[in-house]
């Protein structure tokens, strides 16, 4: 039987008169949209347009909270008490759970933005925190998370169900993490080496280091940044290789997750 | 049989380290709270500490949404598209419903705040557009809307659950609006007469305006204002009024209401 | 003897991650830069871009305040009392004077943006507040009015000094005013066309209204807009015309502008 | 000769219909205030109040600038780039000059406010970027930095003129630095208690830690704080015993101050 992946990208970054990234483009390329949900990017307009445009072309859709701090783009670390955190993330779920209504839509995913995601990777606390927010506002959302973070931990702590994520375009560094964006070479920009990670984490589960290491990595869905000038070429590639490989692209909605443990 | 009323009072609007109102002493005078959605007033915490200090006391939560005007109290109008309103609405309502997840509660019903309300009560635009935000995102929510107003008329229209709201503590002009905060006088500071006007527009379905003009008035809840220094003895006396007149107090979510018609 | 003119654009108008306009292309043809304070465009970062990008190019410089609402761009009115309009057009002078202090330049000019100035020309309170911020914080600075506005009226009760200004790309209805963006051919795409109405203006004292009338006006500086599309082949055939016509272009602070007379 | 010394208090922290603090009580004590800007606390039309009631009180004011985040107090941790930081200091200090002028009034000193000066005091590339920022936009600004911090350093190598300042209400750790607020006793609430610690800061050059250990310690300049309930007598207490001691209370422009060296 085939094996299933999931294509994500993050989406709906525009703010009032600003626009940035591909969303048209990457609607027709991808399974799952992350919507930014009006604090670090994103606003009701740009969400409403976001929803309406993913239900046309069957992309399925997951809040994608942020610090609030659009100056910042949400990269930039802000330190809050972890209960802050909960409540922040809690309502940015909800925010796009009433936007979803315009399309007729559910909310099936969430995953964490940026710097509040970076955090959380490392930081217990604020992992824990995510977490119990989309267990109080729908614990049967897909968490999606980082391999190996303190994020997946979360996860099977609390019981929710898990989707591990993968980067088709990013280098990964020695350890497993993604290498930082000051590295020269830490983003693909050539779409058929994005590809070739792409369908080496889908089907061999592995992935080449920076230094050439070759490591183990498991992951139910696959992202591609919408904010590089070479995001749609790459997105293109990366879904040609994983069809090419037989794999079924779906909605992460319509994939056989289990409820993680811990 | 005994006559039913409610009684609602805005609440949830401090922000961060400020504070302002008297939530935790009008929770338990009044049965219904409308919360401060992050836009106006209100942060994801505070809406967390105002849903749980409702469930306790049981009084019902309503969404009060305003302009994203913080340093205005959302009483400067702000001139936006109607469809940027109507989003700007659902959002606020949708994050409220995920801080309602914490004290296990639904949000039943909506109120507009502020220059909000006073642009919508005169435009009809603006009205329609608060409609259809409450109509997409929950349409069994109820609609609390101004008698006589743009409000009223939408509510009918679009067959939304409707409940009419007098103010305790507003003087009236002739024409039945409510007489502007700038006239001396305009908010009655004595709770004797605000229970007295309240218990007038309960039982009698009339109030005497500004200049002692007999007007008829249709309510099926009475708002107390938390924000005036005399809020709590205020609240107490109209409470108290209803009570010696054997109104049954109750929750809006718990009442008799019909679906408006136009 | 040759006459002198100015050519000013709005600019600066990027927000943290995102970029609008041509700031870069635009800064060769112009002679003055209305610079966004960080209220509806604009942050620190990009006014000191800004500021010292101008300073290469001998462009002066001025603040261009706005509404602090970075999501409507500042085009969306905001009913604010006169005095709070005041303090916070004080406010965003300030702040740039601060950041020219980079470039070792000095603010020489103001000009209103968007809504705040729409609301400006026809309301004589809003047009009083921005007059005295600039009389309190720099009664020096150059105002940039719209030819016979509230704006216009209020420089010469204040004695500041004044440049009156007219539009290249933008057609005006026959009472003088600008015909708004929503009528179709309302904004001058065509280079040979704005540069034809800019040499008109600047040479004939006059301009010809949508319908064909011809129309008195004075001006002593004339602006292209920086967010169109066709801005920068707009702005350079409009220059040429100038130049062509022996104009001499010079920046708002090296210009013989006199002090208003109501 | 009598030995002069300065209190400081950090003031203007309302924002639109919030207030906190006790501004009109506290201008009658102290000798300098440190002015919210905006980002953390403070909107132009609480600092116009501010300025136009310190010049009635002969009291000097400062830059207090903070991070952007008003829902924080600015009390949250922010990671911006160096320059960044710089940036958005150079703003906040012009935007406080502007607002000066209504009281005919010259800003004379910058202390940085809560987490942004926990952080500098710490990290020598936030602490490089503040002091930059002041030597770019006025050069002769007094430079309030905590004693034996990254901040002093800077303030040496900049050349800037310096004041160190204790405080009052807050126990000392033994290395020198305030003791956490999570600390039960870390905050003075007892006026006789901070009395004490003042005057012997100010007359000893010393102050007891925590666990009783002597520590030295030069300041021109104590703070207390203002949004302590208890903040009024402790600042009157202070005032009392510094002058029954024969010091000289100064506004921190009119002291004896070094340039700062290394």
């Amino acid at each position: 039987m085939a094996r299933e992946i999931n294509l994500n990208s993050d989406m709906g970054e525009g703010f009032g008169a600003y626009d940035i990234g591909n969303d048209t483009a990457l609607l027709d390329i991808v399974n799952s949209a992350n919507v930014a949900c009006g604090f670090h990017a994103g606003d009701p307009k740009v969400m409403h347009r976001l929803v309406t445009g993913a239900k046309r072309r069957g992309v399925s859709i997951g809040a994608h909270p942020g610090f609030d701090d659009v100056q910042g783009f949400g990269r930039r670390q802000i330190h809050m008490k972890a209960d802050e955190v909960e409540y922040m993330v809690a309502y940015q779920i909800g925010a796009l759970q009433a936007m979803a209504q315009y399309a007729g839509m559910k909310v099936t995913h969430v995953k964490a933005h940026g710097a509040l995601s970076n955090m959380a990777c490392r930081d217990r606390d604020y992992a824990a925190a995510i977490g119990r927010a989309i267990k109080t506002v729908d614990n049967s959302l897909v968490f999606v998370v980082v391999h190996g973070s303190e994020l997946q931990r979360v996860c099977g702590e609390l019981g929710l169900t898990m989707a591990r994520e993968g980067f088709a375009d990013r280098q990964y560094d020695d350890d497993g993490q993604l290498a930082s964006r000051a590295i020269a070479g830490a983003v693909l920009h050539d779409p058929r080496a994005a590809a070739k990670q792409a369908l080496m984490m889908a089907k061999d589960r592995e992935v080449i280091s920076r230094t050439g290491k070759r490591l183990k990595i498991e992951v139910e869905t696959i992202c591609v940044h919408g904010d590089e000038p070479t995001a749609v070429p790459v997105a293109k590639a990366v879904r040609a290789a994983l069809e090419g490989a037989k794999f079924k692209l779906k909605p992460l909605d319509r994939m056989q997750l289990g409820r993680a443990n811990a």
